[in-house]
């Protein structure tokens, strides 16, 4: 497989890179090749604007046509361009990041801001359905699986179904569904190491050795089985059909209920 | 009151720039007094790092105690002080902003990633219950309301309780829960204006009208009904008991339920 692995934790001598380290040293001896972007090391800018896409300052910016106008005339900022490059090569992309207030830490945020533009990473037009674009279960980054891997300075009794912080996969679902499902790649269930301020030397073995399991079940894992957007559960509209989902509310009605095995 | 309007959007020329002069507008006419953090132009610095908090270069980064400890000391970055003496004069905030991969962009997510530190937005210590920090209904900005404005340049459709893209107040979770209610703020349910990339003057003018009407009701406006750390409704574990929430799955199980009026 190859990797894309992108790292947003400004210390190198944090748990973050620590685990990073791990992941990295246990994906190499399986012979998988790993590429890295270690954000903050490369100073990486996180601030969409109109010089990403080479526009002029007379004309109005609208983010969403700007940015695919600039992917067509290859105006697009080289920095963003070589994101995009290292995604093409990956078959697997891993983003590892500290929780902080519930969500990717803003140079992260900027990342997927900048990088994920419109007729590259979604917004393109399906073939089957005029009018339509590939979003949900397919588009630009189809055929790619997606891994969030995540530390967090709370107990996980707060992470719980019905634990005062909400759910882990719910406070991240604009990423696990509206990122990495919505441009067309697998998402696997994140990785998540609770309690990280307050970590024994015993603590960060069995972190690590939970990081490299999954990183070693990671092209086979089962992915998050959210419904697409073509499979017959939503209407016209986009809303889910009376007769799916009956027995889940919020954002759980979106996942699919797996048959019992056997 | 006074209000400090936090803005995040590259272009003084969009819709969410029109909007906002709507809305200083209104709030100017009835008398209040409002600050602007015009995030694009003030260049806002979204980035974490160590340079925040006059820490030295040869010392582990642990970001909540080093910045709590540059807050003792007087040592915190002067942009990032600026802010907090803007929160810590406003009755509300409000944070405005496209809908970006289903959250804020970054150069916003950073404002809070930097503002809200330890010691200053959260982990104040409760004088009631000795070993606890106050938040979830308590915390450094208590008495404060905010409110979000929000552009969406989906249909609404997607973002109602069964919509593909996940109910709008769950997708901002991590921000009305995660960081508004967290540090003691009073959530106001958002403000959403959607279909944004396709707006007729028609539309234009009905969500300038209803953006003006929800700010002269900001002040006495019902806030979301999140329920308190300290409420009882969770448990030592910060989990809901058993008896609370019986009818409510997933994130909606944190609101607690209004009587009927009458």
């Amino acid at each position: 497989m190859n990797i894309l692995w992108v790292l947003a934790h400004p210390d190198s001598r944090s748990l973050t890179a620590a685990l990073h380290r791990e992941g990295i040293a246990e994906l190499t001896a399986a012979g998988h090749h790993v590429e890295v972007s270690d954000l903050y090391a490369m100073k990486w800018n996180p601030v969409v604007d109109a010089g990403d896409y080479g526009s002029g300052r007379d004309e109005r910016l609208l983010v969403g046509p700007a940015s695919r106008q600039a992917l067509e005339d290859g105006t697009l900022s080289p920095d963003i361009r070589a994101e995009q490059d290292k995604l093409d090569r990956a078959d697997l992309v891993v983003l590892q990041f500290p929780l902080w207030w519930f969500g990717m830490p803003a140079i992260l945020k900027g990342w997927v801001d900048r990088v994920f533009i419109k007729g590259y990473a979604y917004s393109l037009p399906d073939p089957e359905r005029p009018g339509r674009s590939l979003r949900y279960g397919t588009g630009g980054l189809a055929g790619k699986r997606a891994l969030a891997v995540v530390t967090v300075g709370g107990a996980p009794e707060g992470y719980e179904p019905r634990g005062i912080d909400g759910a882990l996969e719910h406070l991240l679902f604009p990423l696990l569904h509206g990122t990495f499902f919505y441009t067309g790649m697998a998402p696997l269930p994140p990785v998540a190491i609770y309690n990280a301020n307050h970590m024994s030397d015993q603590d960060y073995k069995a972190a690590a050795a939970e990081l490299r399991a999954r990183l070693r079940d990671a092209d086979k894992a089962e992915p998050i089985p959210y419904r697409t957007q073509n499979g017959g559960d939503y209407d016209n509209r986009m809303i889910l059909r009376p007769d799916v989902a009956t027995d889940r509310t919020g954002l759980d009605a979106h996942v699919q209920v797996r048959s019992p095995v056997g």
